[in-house]
């Protein structure tokens, strides 16, 4: 297991990109997840990314983030071998959960989403990565 | 460069430490920063940390933390080679700091934190570790 990414969630990537660079970081690749209705800018540190978050829609769930909190962290995602088995395991402790099967995330990953009330306030996504 | 620990904010490591280590994390290590004024639980997850910080004082910055957001992600530490000239960096571009000099954080080593106005919301903790 590690730490995949860090999703920080911010009105404009532009804004803030310059302090993660000024800082070393590098991003190396930006995309669009219409499902979560995102701008994705990554930046890699060691063997996780920074991942900073634009809304590309109003109702997007950064957006009610950003409304609520302004700019900041908004999830943590783990890497996990096997998606299916830890959703299995959490699910059979009585885990509450946002995503009960996998969805497909940014660059194909398969994610799913733990309810912040089960992990004391933490948004967590769990993800795999393609093989 | 690599993350060194997320610090997430809880009343009671007691109470999430079964979430994490349901996930497959494990507490290494339990240390009281008399400094920061929390009872921090050390769960590694690849190159990095999960860090569980519970306050040991009403007057602990993450008191006030859980008193407005409820438990969840504090800080996010990231780890440099030489604190000093990242401090000197990020004062050359005019950076906003908590701490203009590292101090001695958990397990001696040298951190100083960014100020959340300077990284679009996110408290950011640079960290040196012994060599």
């Amino acid at each position: 297991m590690k730490i995949n990414h860090l999703g920080i969630a911010t009105n404009s990537i532009s804004d803030v990109l310059s302090f993660w660079e000024g800082l070393g970081l590098e991003n190396v690749h930006t995309e669009t997840v219409d499902d979560q209705k995102v701008r994705v800018a990554m930046l890699p540190i060691g063997e996780s990314r920074v991942e900073l978050l634009e809304p590309t829609s109003d109702d997007s769930p950064i957006s009610k983030f950003l409304a609520k909190r302004g700019g900041g962290i908004h999830h943590i995602a783990v890497e996990v071998e096997d998606i299916e088995a830890s959703l299995a395991a959490l699910k059979a402790k009585g885990t509450r959960l946002i995503d009960e099967t996998p969805r497909v995330g940014a660059e194909g990953c398969l994610v799913a989403f733990v309810h912040p009330a089960a992990t004391g306030g933490v948004l967590l996504e769990l993800v795999q990565t393609l093989s």
